[in-house]
């Protein structure tokens, strides 16, 4: 797993194996979580689970569940927000959302579920050679970028969100809703170490994760104004349409797209002592070009 | 903890000290959160988790951090069955449901943190002395009770049930729904025993908590029909009112109070060869007796 094109054909393989056994007495469950995972999402969570595990040498298969679970706890974070009672999207990555094709009752519980089973992939002991504590530690930092210090914090500021919001609270507020699981998919690649890390490269990962959660969101906001709706998949202006507050919003197209580039040359030079580096860095250069498409 | 008062009293006292702290830039979350957690729960779940803990000799320190996420995760599904989407309960323990208070939006996330915040209690190394082993046993069980084979697949037949159902679809949906989750609650508790169970006795714990599911869902049939608005804290004959295929309309009223009797007598003869089971009689009753207040 050594590129992004590798990491989505890898995961649009295996995802569906940690499903469980389709049940014929309620088939729209399973058909509804099989669409929210399969449908063409850009991997970039599991891509990092993979890039940083390949960089402290771990193997494919401890990295594989977890690569697994943190992106359905990203697809159901995805089909939740998409509701009506929250960012009402008909679209997503230019299909009908979840709700649309399926009706929110179904969608409501299959997200559920995707979040229930993306801690019963990790908690399950047949799922790669991990040791026990090392998985109840996976457990617990994608448990914490779920909750309130996490996505769903970070959701709810986005939706109770304002023009009176400055810039260090759209800061906590992207810190949360999407830079706590990017983090948290580098740390865990971090985890299956086989020797432990020492303080100063837990560190170094630690703010690699925060530079890259903040510069993901910083380009996802000027893509959100730039990008036509067949480029988006979804419609083109909605968080601005939404009332969302946005760095377009706080800075102007031009000083955010400085911004972005400043973001992306900083968490470069923070990989600088990291040798292998290279696949994290083409994440940066992927998720940077996306403004300029 | 060895009565059903002195389980809601502790709970009550205990459940919101593993909430995150509160922030102030999201007030919502938090007070949708103890309000779905402290309006007035039975606790029957926790009291299921320290009454099999203490059959088996595990101790109170162990099994707080159980009892509260099992309820956590109780809760949850309460707050997102309650949705408009699903159930359209506006009252839920006689109070306003959830969303009905905080709206649609917040009530969906505060349900999703709570089944996060569970799993997070039970990752949490810092919560009770038990084996990393054994806490991954624990959130793979809830998992599983929560997820397609759990309350969420119970859940999906709920919504799309009819009158085709046959009484053996009924059992299955009730078995997920309910019986998943109450099981469950005994199992968690089981297996915080000092010295291993017997495959004996786990099989008898199995049995006990299956008939006691399917055992709770009939009493709770007989009492959406029976209770009045007062008593249940929600809208009687609401099930039968949302088109769903309940115990009463599969046996008529009658036969299935004489089958909740029969449940009560044989789940009573399971517990027969446990020496300490007077708590969980105590519970069998509590059930049994609300189908005729």
């Amino acid at each position: 797993m050594n590129n992004l094109d590798a990491v989505q054909a890898h995961i649009q393989k295996i995802i569906t194996h940690y499903l469980p056994p389709r049940d014929n007495h309620y088939p729209e469950l399973d058909d509804a979580m099989r669409y929210a995972l399969l449908n063409g999402g850009k991997r970039l969570r599991p891509a990092l689970v993979y890039f940083t595990g390949n960089i402290v040498g771990a193997t494919r298969d401890m990295l594989d569940p977890i690569a697994c679970s943190v992106e359905m706890v990203h697809c159901f974070s995805l089909v939740h927000d998409d509701l009506p009672a929250m960012d009402n999207s008909d679209l997503r990555r230019g299909q009908l959302s979840c709700h649309k094709k399926f009706g929110e009752d179904v969608a409501i519980l299959a997200g559920d579920n995707l979040l229930s089973l993306a801690m019963e992939v990790l908690s399950d002991q047949k799922n790669a050679p991990i040791s026990a504590k090392i998985r109840l530690a996976l457990i617990h930092m994608l448990c914490k970028a779920t909750g309130s210090e996490g996505m769903v914090g970070g959701q709810i500021m986005d939706i109770k969100s304002n023009i009176h919001y400055n810039q260090r609270i759209l800061k906590k507020l992207h810190s949360l809703k999407t830079g706590a699981l990017i983090k948290a998919s580098m740390m865990m690649g971090a985890s299956c170490s086989p020797s432990p890390l020492s303080t100063e490269e837990l560190v170094r990962f630690n703010k690699i994760g925060d530079a890259l959660g903040l510069l993901y969101q910083v380009c996802d906001d000027i893509l959100d104004v730039n990008a036509d709706k067949n480029i988006l998949g979804k419609t083109a202006g909605t968080d601005h349409a939404l009332g969302k507050y946005t760095y377009v919003d706080a800075l102007g197209i031009k000083e955010a797209q400085k911004y972005a580039n400043q973001l992306r040359h900083s968490v470069k030079e923070m990989l600088t002592p990291i040798a292998r580096r290279d696949q994290i860095e083409s994440i940066i250069e992927y998720i940077y070009t996306r403004t300029i498409t």
